[in-house]
C-alpha cells in the first residue's frame, strides 16, 4: 500500500461558546477564544489516502479527483464564520478537534473510489493541529 | 546603520464592507470577503527598526522593548473581530493595506527610543502581505 | 504609499545551455544545470505593487485583478519545459535572473491600473531567488 | 524504540506518459502533467529509521551514515529528467507514488546497519506527498 | 479517538561527548558535534495527545493545560547549555534521540489528565528530528 | 540591475556578556541570553548580490562562486561557540546585529568579482533577524 497526502487552505472565523454554560464558565474554560464576535484562522486541511497504485497510471487516485473532494469540503467553510454559517457548528463548539472530525466526515462521504481515507489532519495554525482516523 | 526585524502573530476575524456602497457593489468589489459574519486569518506582523548598535551591548534596541511594543499593538487585535471590536475599523475597511498602516501607527506611537521605525509588514497569509514605510 | 505583495507558484523544467559555447564550456560554466534533458523546480513568483489605498475600498488594487495578471503570466510557464516550450528561452538561458526579468515584463504589460510595479521576485527554491525592479 | 528522520532535497524534471495509452487517454488521465518535454519539481525525500539508541553514543544510527545513503539515492536523480535519465522510469510513470517506492528500494538496499527503515516520504511540493512503508 | 498536537520552540547549546571514549574516538564518532564549547539549535518540541473530545467543550484537553506542561518541560532547557546546565546530560550524550526521550519523560510526568501521550517529536532543525512513543 | 540572493544555514552557540558590566548589569540587560555556558541557534545567512546578467550565461554571478564564499564565511562559525571559538567575539557581544556585520565583512573580503554586495541578512530564528547594507 502507498499513501498519498494533499493539503488545501481555507480561512474562517469561529468562537468557542457553549450555550449550556454560564457566561463565567464560558470565559473560564474558553479564555480568549470566547469573545462575542469571534476571531479567525488560516486553516489547512490535509488528507491521507491509501491504496495500491494502478500499474498503468502509477496513481493511487487521480489528483484531480482528490482536489474536487477537497474543494467540495472546504468551499462551504472558506471565508465563512463557522458558528453562524455552518449549521453543524450552531450546536457544536468549532474546536480544532471537532472541525477535523467534521472535515473527515465530509471527505469520507465524497470519496467514491476504492481508495482508503486514512487520516484527516486539520491545522488551526502551524503550532496547533488535530488528527482524526475515523 | 543596522536593521533589526521581529515578527509576532495574532488571530483575528474581519469582513470587507463599506456602508457607502450598495449590497451589490459590496458583493461585486469585495467578493468572498464580503460575508455577513466575516472570516479570519493568522496574521503576522513584522517590524524593521534601524539604528546604530550600542558599542557595549551590541544592540540597536533591546529585544525586550521591541516585544513589549509588539504585544501592546497586537494584544487588542488578537482573538477579536476587527470590524466589531476595533473602533477604527468600524468606519474603515480592514484590508491588509489599512491594517498594516494601523499597526504602523500603533508601533510608531509606542517606540520612545532613538531607534527608527523603517517598515511595518503585515501578512494576511503567506501568499499576501502589505508593507508601509510611514 | 502602501505596498501589496502576492505570491503564486508554478512548476517548470529547464536546463542551462548556451549554443555559442562548446560542450566543454557549457559543462564547465553550468555544471549540473547542463544536462541534456533538463531538471525542474517549484518556482514561486512574488510581485510587489505600490499605490495609495482607495479611501472607500481600502485597497491599492483589487486582489482579483492581481491574481488575473499572475495567472496570465504563469499559466504559460506552468508544467512546461522553459527551453522547449517558451520561445524566448530558446535563445536566452533560463537562469533565475532571466526568468525574473521575463516575468517582470509579462506583469508590467498586463498591469493597466494606476498601481506601480515595484519589484518582481522569483524563487527557484527557498535558498535561491532573484529580484528585478525594472 | 526511537525514530530518527532526515530530509534531503533534489530537483528533477518528469512527465506523466504511458505508452500503452493513446494520446487522448494520456491527455485525459494526466492532464497538465502530460506535456511533451515535461516540467519539474524541488523534491524532498524524508526517511524515518527506527532503532534502540546505542547507550554510549546516544544514536540510533550515525547521521554521517544516513547522509551517505541519502546522497547515494538522490544524486543520480538530482538535476536529471526522470523519464529520460533514469532507466526504471522509461517504463514506469514517475508519479509521486512510484518515486516514493523507488527511493524506498534504493535506501533499503544501502542500509546495512541493524536500523529499521520505517518509512520513506517523498514531497513533490509542500502540498503533495507520498508515503511508503515497504 | 482524536489527536491534538502542539509545538513549542526553545534554544539550547549542546556538544556530543562521551567521557568513556578517547579524544580520537570522540572525534571520529561525533565529528563536528564534538567541539569543546559546543554549538546550538533552535529546537522544536511537538507533542501528540489522544482522547475523546468532551461533548460539551469539544476539547480532548484544554490547550491552556497543554501549554503549561510544555512550558514546564522546555523552560529549564531554554537558553541553557544542555551538557552543563541539565544534570541528566552530564552523563548522557544530548543527541536528538536522547533529548526526545528526555522530553517525553518530562511531559509524561506532568500530564495528569486522562489524555494519552501518543508521541513526542523533537526537531533539532527542519531537516533532522526524532520521535519517541514511550 | 538584477539581484541574486542565496541562503545558507549554520549552527552555533553564543551568550550575551559584556565584561565591562557588573554581573547585575549583564543580567538586567541581557536577561536569559546571559547564562554562563550559553545557548544556541540554527542561524541562516542570506546575501543579496546585484549586477547585470552576462548576456551569454544569463548570470549575475556563477552560483558556484557564491557558494564558495558563503561556505568560507560560515564554516568557521558552524558547530562552534562564538564567544569562545571566534576571536572577534571574545571582545564583542555576538548579538544578531554584530554577527550580521561580521558576516558582511567576511563576504565583502572574499567577493572578488564585479558584483555588488547589497545586503547581508542574518536570521537567529524565523522571528528575529538583522540586516546590514555596509
Amino acid at each position: 500500500m502507498i499513501y498519498l497526502s494533499r493539503r488545501i487552505g481555507f480561512s474562517s472565523a469561529h468562537r468557542y461558546y457553549q450555550k449550556k454554560f454560564s457566561e463565567d464558565e464560558n470565559k473560564k474554560i474558553f479564555g480568549r477564544c470566547y469573545t462575542e464576535h469571534g476571531h479567525g484562522h488560516n486553516y489547512i486541511l490535509e488528507i491521507t489516502l491509501g491504496g495500491e497504485p494502478d500499474p498503468d497510471t502509477g496513481m493511487v487516485i487521480n489528483l484531480t479527483d482528490v482536489d474536487h473532494v477537497l474543494k467540495a469540503v472546504t468551499d462551504p467553510l472558506d471565508h465563512q464564520h463557522l458558528n453562524f454559517d455552518i449549521p453543524y457548528f450552531k450546536e457544536v463548539v468549532p474546536t480544532t478537534e471537532n472541525l477535523a472530525r467534521y472535515c473527515y466526515d465530509g471527505v469520507k462521504k465524497l470519496l467514491t473510489t476504492k481508495v482508503k481515507l486514512v487520516r484527516v489532519r486539520l491545522f488551526e495554525n502551524p503550532e496547533l493541529w488535530s488528527d482524526y482516523y475515523g
